[in-house]
């Protein structure tokens, strides 16, 4: 490609950007965006012009639009729900001596931006000298705490760099600021145009609150802003407030040598019940401790919150700096995803953009949540509560679809269904036992019994009554579940697919285990006896196909008759297939997006033997063309699994630069947070070869060739510990809490105060399996720079 | 039912309705419409209020509209098509002394409408009582002509009945008619509200011209009237014409024991391509030729045309005159739909109302087709040149398919693919076999050699290449077709649906064997003879799945394993239940909409034993549920065939009576012509026996217990012959034509002049196979007057 799209320099903890390219703004509005799960602010230009795509984002706060069929079908969604561009408090303007700052104009001698990964924070410093030759230097740190919920905060200094100036600031709060819809259809632009009716404003001294409500979703948003000065002497300010915007203005001349600083505080909230009054005096609330902690103190909470983080969390890359910077990039944006999403979901793109209407997914669970669950189990715990707190629209679902149990959306903001192509949304049932999976995994690594209790058992029994009520025993004594949708987005409406029968099967068994262990919660749901014996007896007959001619498990019942794809006439640019193929033909034939056997390898790998995960591995990379952004993570941790640690190096890097090298060209829309969770995976699940089948993790380490080493660090029922790999051994070290027993290749370690020194066995080089034509995965030599 | 639906009087030639029954209108204006394949009039009042539903189409004439998608997909279609309300040349209102007539108001002391299936008119009889008490007699007698296609004409007579009496008649082209749409897309019913475009109008004398376009799709129309007016002295004339009306208005005051009687002329022209004089100018001529002929020799005509169907085409059904009234009004209404449609399709509701948009269907070749090859053969060639005026659009859409050949559409007025869901429309490439088999059966059944070198080949070939293109050759060494829609709907993307498998190979056959007829041809299309070759390897390995342990054939792979339908708890009000289940749920289990491995056995009979046959007939019947119209005619085939004569007898009626007793409650949109045909169909293939594998016709009659007798004529290369049918014995009449070679239960008879009679063997009563429970057919009894 001739665009150069990554311009980020290499740093161990921040992710710089050097120079103007404004052409790239909406790639670095996303890779620079701040959140800490409730509030999202895109990377967005302080002045709000230019930008790529202006975005601040509340969690939750959504706008409801009709789904337009051109055939109907019973059961089809009839709302969608699209995240809304709420009030944008993060525009703060400056006139100097008349003149606009604008990067349009005028000229920037110097333009940085640095997100910092231990701060917390976005800073930007340019020196701008305008159209008629003034020249300023602007200075501006931005945060959304991670510690105050509902806070963000700006810090603005300006300072003139050659002569007295008059500068006057405006700091914006500005609702239906106007965006550029990319969606086709003209219902859903219209919802999303101005999609913020006025209730109230008000503006006093250097405050400003203004309320809004969503047309259609009724949904009540507040934003308010405050603001401490320091200028020299003279300064006269103004604030006013009409429906959609309230301004503060503040003029004054300022000497050379002096500087004007403004710190902007920014409180948010939103509700679907609490009025107006309320809602508004939550912002209140929120701007006052803000302003009690002061910009200072909440750099520092930032910080100490960041600090604690990393040493739970960190991962090391040794020997390949960038990849190292990207690894770190993803932990920092998965991160903010979750940190306070508190009740609400971790979006596909988090709050970095509007991709995918905001909506969350199946990934959530099964790419995010487990790299949370041993970093920031908490973060985990609270996404797995939100899927809690939709049960009753999932089970009225499950209802509606004719089954029992609870069925969770494909993709949703509320909770309800909003996918309005079935074969690839309610017939992916797959997101129920990701669900599942996750609430075992989180209880497994916490040993949080309460919230077993209280959320999980209900989560794991209506999985499972949905499993049991969507599969049937056939006439041969098998359990099958017949006419979904796995993981690939490739194939739809297929019978038995392996992942989604492996999955339904731990589902029923955890499901009836946690009926076992909490009878009264059982009883309180009318789980009888009867029901857990049927549940164990669907698991213990589920039909795994299997395809004795060829030595592999077929993805689903008949995929390894289908006609193989024509690699060899798809030309380079027909990809991603589905821009360029009718699913028609993607479905029917062996063409897979993304991994799907293959996950069912990482996910239940205990239900492969090594020669057949070896086989279908090398089966299944001749026919994954990775058109999304979900396969690599998982196939590098079974590259290196299986003996390729090269090829997963390969796929780790891939997983890690998706964004950083806008590896779909998309990042426009956000960040891929599963695709940044798949970095974490290939590194600690694929080198670390981390796996929990039942509760206890077990390690098997390697390192592919061009790295000297990798630590990651991660935690266990109350243990922290690290896990350094090198070429010939590895270093298991406990660094808090109570002693911890993991395995090592099958030997059982006790990590108590000494550090563990663990031989890796060698591996015998095995020969590199093919990928489809052109689509290898670019080979990573550590330290490169790769260019598009 | 509490609505009585059905109030037509029993007679052998017509369809007679007495009283008024405002509220069944929209039902009897689909009944009572007149059609000649180009024009259709819905049966409205001559006053065009009260109406059910207005309309009047001109085959082919149709605006298009964006098809919505809240997800789109490649090669989803962009445009839909939709037939429209053109030009309303019915209308004739008449004010009695002041007073609108008006069905609605006053009194009618007798009402009556007869559709004679001789005259091909539509006539109507009323006395009214105006509401200040005037009484008049209404006569209107109704056509659209079949030997002149672009006119139709209306002859009206008021006459006072007890006393002198000023009469106004208003005589109207109307366009742009108000109507209510029932679609749930805003787009498309903005498409047709007023979709007609005024391009010209001009009145002089008693004529009047209206020319409009289309506003999307660019088509022109003209509608023209002319009149003829017997009146009593005195009478005034006026004509006048807006945009959207031209009118002519006649004052007369009509002495006791006098009339005024009104002749008019309708002529009605579409194009694509021609000027607005030029469509003007066809439309003058068509009237000046109708003035011509005028009304007694449009009379004439009609009825001489009729008779000549009738001889070629009456069925006979002793002992059941309800049955036998129903099947003539099929037979009518087929003949409507198809007569002088000439370069158009046949919509799946004809020309009686905007059902389905006005698409024409697979239902076309596979049912409609099949009856008039055998009884008005011209109308099949016509209906087949039709699709072969399109295969560029064929062709164009299997490219985009990433196929070869050529892929008809699901549904379609253009030729363009209209199809918005396609696990149900694109996918149902059975379509092609469809058109490809009416091929074979046309040309076997006439031996026009110039229509198959010229036009047939031509699509056999195409179609063979698609079917090429779409399956492949399997490690087992089979031909699979995977992923693809057979016939019934609530199934879909399944592999090797054996219909369509069985109809494939049957294509790729018939392909070869045209291209070795016609080198030439095949050369032309670059046919090469190793392309021939794998048609027929193709043909050779094609995989028919059998289920060993069920000892029945599976619809398509894998599907005697799904899951059973739980029809004991299915209430009855949840038919049809694509309105009360998802798709997701029907797709997966075995439940059948309708006939598909049954279509299979009639029509590919030859590729199944008896034995297999009574299984899987028995087999399906436990599973169909008959929620689409085309189900009843092969379940009577097949009925009559595997030894149910008695249940092929309740599955005629319930085919026949489809849109008389209006047994789907969609009447109103439209006559079910596929399920006419099935009437058809039920009897010369079902009670006759008649099978047409590889062009020699063989029968094998037998009656159900509550006939007494069954006559059906047809015809076959040039040969008109009759069938009749007793209980022990049948009788072969040559009526015209050369002698015939025929077989009767597998021995061959040769039809010279003499009448053959041949002894029909006893058959043993089988068991009545089961229905699912509430869905058994209902039993017939000869001669009942059936109520819901």
């Amino acid at each position: 490609m001739s665009e150069r799209r990554h311009n980020y320099e290499t740093a161990p903890w921040e992710l710089r950007w050097r120079g103007l390219a404004l052409d790239q703004l909406h790639r670095t509005e996303s890779t620079f965006a701040l959140s800490n799960g409730h509030i999202g602010l895109r990377g967005s230009l302080d002045e709000g012009e230019p930008s790529g795509l202006p975005g601040s984002y509340l969690n939750g706060f959504h706008e409801k639009h009709a789904l337009p069929y051109a055939e109907g079908g019973y059961g089809y969604p009839e709302a969608g729900e699209t995240v809304v561009n709420v009030t944008d408090g993060k525009i703060i303007r400056v006139l100097v001596q008349d003149e606009p700052l604008d990067m349009r104009y005028g000229s920037a001698d110097t333009h940085e931006r640095v997100l910092d990964f231990r701060s917390g924070t976005l800073r930007r410093t340019t020196e701008w000298t305008s159209p008629t030759g003034r020249r300023i230097r602007l200075h501006t740190e931005r945060l959304v705490s991670f510690t105050q919920r509902a806070v963000a905060a700006i810090r603005y200094e300006v300072e003139p760099l050659d002569d007295d100036v008059q500068l006057v600031v405006q700091s914006d709060l500005l609702a239906n600021e106007p965006i550029v819809s990319e969606t086709g259809d003209p219902r859903v632009a219209a919802a999303l145009e101005s999609p913020l009716v006025a209730e109230f404003s008000v503006a006093e001294d250097l405050r400003a609150v203004l309320v809004h409500h969503t047309r259609a979703s009724g949904l009540k948003m507040a934003a308010a802003m405050d603001h401490e000065i320091e200028a020299p002497d003279g300064m006269r300010t103004q604030i006013a407030a009409e429906d959609d915007l309230a301004r503060l203005t503040v003029a004054v001349d300022v000497p050379l040598g002096q500087r004007l600083r403004l710190t902007k505080y920014l409180g948010y909230g939103w509700s679907a019940q609490r009025s107006a009054p309320a809602v508004r005096a939550q912002v209140d609330a929120a701007l006052a401790g803000a302003m009690q902690t002061g910009w200072d103190g909440l750099l520092n909470e930032q910080r100490t919150f960041l600090d604690r983080f990393w040493a739970s969390a960190d991962v090391e890359i040794e020997g390949d700096p960038e990849l190292q910077q990207a690894v770190r990039f993803a932990l920092f944006h998965i991160l903010q995803a979750a940190a306070r999403g508190e009740s609400r979901a971790i979006p596909g793109k988090g709050l970095t953009g509007p991709g995918y209407d905001g909506h969350a997914f199946w990934d959530s669970e099964m790419f995010v949540l487990p790299a949370l669950t041993y970093t920031m189990p908490e973060a985990a715990r609270d996404a797995l509560q939100w899927r809690h707190s939709t049960v009753d629209k999932a089970r009225d679902r499950a209802r509606q679809l004719g089954l029992r149990g609870a069925a969770f959306p494909w993709r949703s903001i509320s909770g309800a269904e909003c996918s309005a192509y079935w074969p690839a949304g309610t017939a992916a049932f797959h997101v129920n036992a990701a669900v599942a999976d996750a609430v075992v995994r989180y209880v497994n690594a916490t040993g949080d019994t309460d919230f077993e209790r209280d959320v999980g058992t209900e989560l794991l029994l209506e999985t499972a009554r949905l499993w049991e009520s969507l599969g049937h025993h056939d006439a041969h004594g098998g359990f099958r579940i017949d006419g979904v949708t796995g993981p690939d987005e490739y194939s739809a409406i297929s019978d038995n697919n392996v992942y989604t029968n492996l999955m339904a099967r731990r589902n029923l068994r955890s499901a009836a285990s946690a009926c076992e262990r909490y009878p009264e919660i059982a009883a309180g749901f009318d789980v009888s006896s009867e029901e857990i014996r049927r549940w164990r007896e669907a698991a213990d007959a589920i039909y795994i196909p299997y395809d004795d001619l060829l030595g592999v498990h077929p993805q689903s019942e008949s995929f390894t008759s289908h006609a193989d794809w024509d690699f060899a006439n798809t030309p380079a640019d027909h990809y991603p297939l589905m821009l360029n193929y009718p699913y028609f033909d993607l479905y029917r034939k062996q063409v897979i997006k993304q991994a799907d056997l293959v996950l069912a390898m990482h996910i239940c790998g205990d239900a492969f033997d090594v020669e057949q995960k070896r086989r279908n591995f090398a089966y299944y990379e001749a026919r994954t063309v990775r058109d999304s952004s979900l396969s690599a993570g998982t196939q590098a941790v079974l590259a290196a699994e299986v003996g390729h640690p090269d090829l997963a190096y390969d796929y780790l890097a891939e997983a890690a630069f998706t964004d950083l090298h806008d590896l779909h060209d998309n990042v426009r829309n956000g960040l891929h947070m599963a695709s940044l969770a798949g970095a974490w995976l290939a590194t600690v699940a694929g080198f670390g070869g981390m796996r929990d089948h039942g509760g206890e993790l077990t390690f098997a380490p390697r390192l592919p060739g061009e790295l000297t080493g990798i630590i990651f660090r991660m935690s266990v029922r109350g243990s922290r510990f690290s896990v350094q790999i090198g070429h010939s051994e590895a270093v298991y070290r406990l660094l808090s809490g109570p002693p911890l027993k993991l395995s090592h290749y099958g030997t059982p370690l006790i990590l108590d105060g000494d550090e563990v020194v663990a031989a890796i066995p060698e591996q015998k080089p095995l020969p590199r399996p093919a990928q489809p034509s052109g689509l290898e995965p670019t080979r990573r030599h550590a330290g490169q720079i790769p260019h598009d």
